[in-house]
């Protein structure tokens, strides 16, 4: 059997571990994930009520690709009410998660051979769904020095080395390393991309989750920017899989006809549920304050074990960590810790395939005891070794 | 904005028709909708309940991105009660509906410029997906002549005519057409499809819903080929998203890379609820129990009003309709239809670009009180003319 050459991508990592510890789990053993980005807690009340209320009645079917509109509305309304900002419902675009608003924006927005910059580090599957899909990748390192995020003096230097930029995206708050791009850089480089007709993708997918620093949807700085969010992480829905787009208005038909082809609909279920989630705010600012100790708690303990924090932590629930004291290779070194302790982190090669043989991401989203749990594991692991 | 060349591909049709139809309910008109593939029926109670006990718990995450091996070993049990064949839970891959199955096998199997025949009519999204992906469509007209299905000698002859064959993708039942193509004619394709190294796509959604003929799943005849199905027809299960593929070991693990990347798993909801719904076979055969009475009921009365019946109805739930009797364009004519008496259906130019302006596809998985108003009003419509 032919197995295609753009199907040589690699492979998510962090879910590699996230299957492996998945086993071990049912294999009885006390296995605490640390791998993937995943909140600890479930949905919302509210938002398990409206599901529960969508049982009773019990059909769920397709839905018009660009999703029910009471949602669709219920997103405009969270833009008008959260960052002032008057966003049609028409230009919103339900989705399966945000993994199903890049492969569209991917596919909708670039043909094969089209180049998009990102940041290195960064999200894995931007650059593997964009390899799949013939698109070059212009991985920008960025660092303390770039405040781990882009500027048009780097884009402009990426244009001069690999020849004309067609799209950038640009995350805030960032996985793995945590950056919140302020207003005026976010600005400079939307201004940057409209200068040159290059078009920006926002990921928005980490709002709601800023410990430090200010959130800006690139909404609030003009109208051609493609934004994607999502409810997997501030409203704790990953295993729902919906999220949404925002479009400008003359990309809504393409992104709606491969959404057609691609996807049908997102689930209706999750679609009902997530209307109310909009609402849960009192009791997402409680998970949100979780996170922020776990934050503090792994912002202290990390270096005292030895790991250097390697980016700001700014937002998102990671610690993107220098695992060099101990290893030159954290895949080699993940592996061996959930064998060894039953802890699982995400190795760095995922987010940075030059320099990630250094780093090592663990996800703090989980319940403070199991946070506190797993240091203790690591710290004693490594003190033993 | 730049909008991508490859994102030109045709709308899905019956989405778009569904999309006004479901604007028109909210309206407050009385909409009956023969567009979409979609069973009135709610999911089977057992599906129902499992979904709610799911959410008592609460916590949704993202599974392995294979699937719950619990809905894995379901599947594998299907096929050994049903069919009597052996799979190993390790070459199924749950997926987020059939759609995401079609897309993974696309981008797994194929690179862009190679060749896929597919019968015309047929499922629209498999050609406006591969028109995405950078394959080239091979439409082979089939018709009484030919059984509406694939031979080796269409396939000998397309590859003549068109260049080496990639990949060969038969729906058995079809979609539009309802051909179930029986044991001997799967067998002989297969073994075409052997002998010339060509990958063949077996897509069998709408197993369980055959009227007339015998069901054979290809993994039967073979460990090579690729089976798609999912939970959406027989199982009512369409917004749930939630569907299967069985793979040849060594495709197991690009599917599983692509998929990490792509979509990270299926909803978990849906693949926990999924589990249930093998154990409600007593409940699904009621349910198509009443299409068998829908099937009659437009054999009989589709062509009284001036239809014929444009192939053969032994499985899945549409009626593949000659329309010539009236119109000459059925986008134009499915379009007044529902303005006129707010009947929708889709327009053949979906499942046949060549000569689908004749025909018009009625879904008949609705109920049988909604089917019989939708074919009185159809009738009175075209009286009154």
């Amino acid at each position: 059997m032919k197995i295609s050459r753009r199907s040589q991508v690699e492979p998510f990592h962090a879910m590699d571990v996230l299957a492996e510890a998945i086993e071990r789990k049912r294999q009885g053993r006390p296995v605490i994930s640390l791998a993937v980005g995943q909140p600890a807690s479930p949905a919302p009340k509210a938002v398990l009520e409206a599901a529960r209320e969508a049982l009773v009645v019990g059909r769920l079917g397709y839905t018009d690709t660009l999703g029910l509109i009471e949602l669709r509305q219920a997103i405009s309304a969270y833009y008008r009410r959260r960052h002032g900002v008057d966003i049609d419902p028409a230009r919103i675009a339900v989705t399966t998660g945000s993994s199903a608003g890049f492969n569209l924006a991917f596919l909708a927005l670039f043909d094969p051979g089209d180049r998009i910059a990102i940041t290195r580090p960064g999200y894995p599957a931007y650059r593997n769904i964009m390899a799949a899909l013939g698109l070059e990748v212009v991985e920008i390192a960025v660092d303390r020095a770039s405040d781990f995020t882009l500027s048009p003096a780097v884009l402009e230097d990426a244009a001069r080395t690999h020849g004309r930029i067609d799209g950038v995206l640009l995350a805030s708050p960032a996985n793995p390393t945590g950056t919140v791009t302020g207003k005026g850089a976010l600005e400079a480089v939307m201004n940057y991309c409209r200068e040159n007709e290059i078009t920006f993708i926002s990921d928005e997918i980490y709002h709601g989750l800023t410990f430090s620093g200010d959130e800006t949807t690139a909404l609030s700085l003009g109208d051609e920017a493609v934004v994607i969010n999502s409810f997997s992480k501030y409203y704790c829905m990953t295993g729902w899989r919906i999220g949404w787009m925002v479009l400008p208005q003359q990309a809504v038909r393409p992104i709606e006809r491969i959404g057609q082809n691609l996807y049908i609909s997102a689930p209706e279920l999750s679609q009902i549920a997530a209307c109310a989630a909009f609402d849960a705010t009192s009791e997402l600012e409680a998970v949100k304050a979780v996170y922020g100790e776990n934050r503090n708690m792994f912002l202290e303990r990390l270096p005292k074990i030895g790991f250097s924090i390697a980016s700001p932590m700014d937002g998102a629930f990671y610690a993107y960590a220098d695992a060099s004291r101990f290893t030159n290779d954290t895949s080699e070194f993940a592996r061996t810790m959930l064998e060894a302790i039953d802890v699982a982190a995400t190795p760095g090669k995922d987010f940075d395939p030059i320099d990630g043989h250094k780093t090592i991401r663990f996800s703090y989203a989980g319940s403070s005891a199991d946070m506190a749990e797993a240091l203790d594991r690591i710290e004693d692991w490594l003190t033993a070794k």
